[in-house]
C-alpha cells in the first residue's frame, strides 16, 4: 500500500533552470494529493508522468507567489482535460477571491466544482478526514499567514492469523470482530482475540511545514512522524537573512526533526544563492543524520516500520 | 542594429513539455519588450540566457491564464534580483486589479514602480513612442477583449556619401540639415540634398496578433509588415472549433498574411492535440509561402529590405 510523496519543486521563490518553487505530490493509499502549487507545477506533473486528474485534494500553505502561483493554469488544465469531480483546497481563505477575479477576468466557467476549505493560520484543525488519512494543519511562523499540512494513514484492523482461525474453526461472521481487536465467545468459551490476530502495521505519517522560521511549537503536532519535510532556505552563515525573512536554516530543520523523532527528514526550499546542496545536508546531519537535501523529481517512498 | 524576436513559449492553454505558452520577447537596437507572459515565462527567460532586468516594456494582449499568469511571478523575481527602475505594462485594465490584489495578499511591496498603461480593446491607438521605435494596439476578435501589437521601428535619417561631402567641403555644421533630407546653401549656392546623401534603411516592423479569429479589419494596420506573428490554433480540420473558440487555422493565418502583403509569417499557439506542427507550414504555404511554424527557444531576426 503506497505512500509516496514526489517533490515536483525543490527551490524557492526565484525560480532556477533545476528547481522549480514549491510543490509536493502524495500518493496515499491511491489518494492523490498536491500540497503547493508555485509557478510551473503543472509542467512538472507532466515531466513525472503524474496523472492531473487523480488529484482530488490541493493544500496551500501560504499566499506567497512561490507556493500558489501555479493553481489558476492547473486549475484551467483541468477544465481543458474535461475534469468533472470536484476539487477540494484547503487555503487561506484569501486565495478564494483571487480565484474568483481571475476566472471573472478570464471569463472562464470551470466544468466541475471548487469546494473551498478555507485554513487558520493560528491554531491546528483537522481539515480532512476519510477512511484511510487524517489531514491536520501545523500552524507556522512566516511572514504572512502560513499552515503546515501533517497527513497520517489511519491505523489497519489487526492481521488474522489464518491457521488458528483454521484450527479453532472459526466462522467467518466472527471475523471482523476479531479485526476490530475484539475477544469472542465461541460454544460458550471465551477466546483471547491474540489467539488469532497480530498487531496491524502503524499507520504512517509525513508532515510538510512550508515557509516557516525556527518554531518548537510545532513539535508536539509532528511527534515520531515518518518523514518530515521541513524548509531550509539557507544555511548558518545566512542566520541574519533567515531571521529577517521568518525563513529556516539546515541547522533549525535538522533540530525540529531532532525534538520530534522524526524518522527521516527532507529539506528543500533552497535560496537561488546556494548552488550545491551538499553543504545542507552536512549541516543538518550533524544534528540529525537522516536528513536528505531534495531535488526535483524525487521520490520519497514512507515504509511501514519492521 | 538589431531587431529580433525570441519565441519563450509557442503553444496555447495547455502546457506541454515542448511548447510553454504564450511569451515573445523583442530586443529593437537594445530596448527590450516581453509581449504576454504565459506561466514559466521566466524559466523560459533564463533558458533562453536572456536578462530579466532590460526588460522595460511588458505588453499583454488578454487576459486568458495562458497569457499572463506567468506576469506575477516575473514581477516579483524582478524584485528579488534588486530591480529599481519603473516596469512599463500595457495591458487590459482588469489586470491592474489583479496585480494589487495578489502584492496585497502576499504582502509584497516592490522596490520599483510599476507604470500601468490600459489598453482599449476596440480601438487602434499608439501606446508607446520612443526615438527608436513605436507601438500601437490591433484590436483582435476574441471571447474576451484582446489586442495584438505592432512595433514600428522609426525611419533613420539620411546616409551622408563621404566622398561627396569631401569634395565639395561641406563644414560639419551642415551635416544634420543634409541628414534630414534638407537642401542646403554654400557660398550662396544651393546644392541638392541628392548629391550628398542616400536614402537611410527602412523601419522595420513586428506584428503580434494574439488570440483571434479570422479577421481582416487588422489587414490596414499591419500592412508591408516585416515579420507577422499570427495565431494558429488549429488546423482546417478543426474549423469549427476554431469557429467556436475564437481562434484562427493556419489558412486563416496565411490568408492575413498574404493580404497585408506581410514579408514572413510565423505561426504558433498550436492546439497540444496536434503533435506534428509541419502540417500547420503545410497548409499554410498553400497560401502564403514564407511561413514557419515556431518552436519554444527559436529567434527570428528582421532584417533591413536590401
Amino acid at each position: 500500500m503506497k505512500f509516496k510523496v514526489h517533490i515536483l519543486g525543490s527551490g524557492s521563490a526565484l525560480p532556477t533552470i533545476s528547481r522549480n518553487p514549491t510543490a509536493h505530490y502524495v500518493n496515499i493509499q491511491e489518494r492523490h494529493l498536491l500540497i503547493d502549487c508555485g509557478e510551473g507545477t503543472q509542467l512538472q506533473l507532466r515531466k513525472s508522468k503524474l496523472k492531473f486528474q487523480k488529484i482530488d485534494h490541493i493544500f496551500i500553505s501560504h499566499l506567497h507567489g512561490d507556493h500558489y502561483l501555479g493553481l489558476i493554469g492547473l486549475l484551467s488544465t483541468f477544465n481543458l482535460l474535461g475534469r468533472k469531480k470536484t476539487i477540494n483546497i484547503y487555503a487561506p481563505e484569501k486565495l478564494k477571491e483571487l480565484l474568483d477575479q481571475h476566472f471573472k477576468a478570464s471569463q472562464s466557467y470551470l466544468g466541475y466544482l471548487i469546494n473551498f476549505v478555507a485554513t487558520a493560520a493560528k491554531i491546528s484543525e483537522k481539515i480532512f478526514e476519510d477512511n484511510v488519512f487524517t489531514v491536520h494543519t501545523i500552524p507556522l511562523k512566516h511572514k504572512i499567514p502560513c499552515t503546515g499540512f501533517i497527513i497520517k494513514e489511519k491505523q489497519k484492523l489487526r492481521k488474522l492469523k489464518p491457521a488458528a482461525l483454521k484450527k479453532h474453526q472459526i466462522p467467518i461472521a466472527l471475523f471482523h470482530q476479531l479485526k476490530m481487536g475484539e475477544d469472542i465467545t465461541l460454544n460458550n468459551q471465551r477466546l483471547s482475540n491474540d489467539i488469532f490476530t497480530l498487531d496491524p502495521e502503524k499507520g504512517r505519517s509525513y508532515a510538510f511545514c512550508s515557509d516557516t522560521k525556527y518554531n518548537q511549537e510545532m513539535v508536539p503536532m509532528i511527534n515520531n512522524v515518518d518523514l518530515l519535510y521541513h524548509e531550509a532556505t539557507f544555511l548558518e552563515d545566512k542566520r541574519d537573512r533567515a531571521d529577517k525573512t521568518f525563513h529556516s536554516t539546515a541547522h533549525d530543520a535538522a533540530k525540529i526533526a531532532k525534538l520530534c523523532n522524526a524518522k527521516k527528514l527532507i529539506i528543500g526550499h533552497f535560496s537561488a544563492r546556494y548552488n550545491d546542496t551538499s553543504a545542507f545536508e552536512k549541516e543538518a546531519k550533524l544534528i540529525f543524520n537522516n536528513t536528505v537535501a531534495i531535488n526535483d523529481g524525487d521520490c520519497y517512498e514512507i515504509d511501514f516500520i519492521k
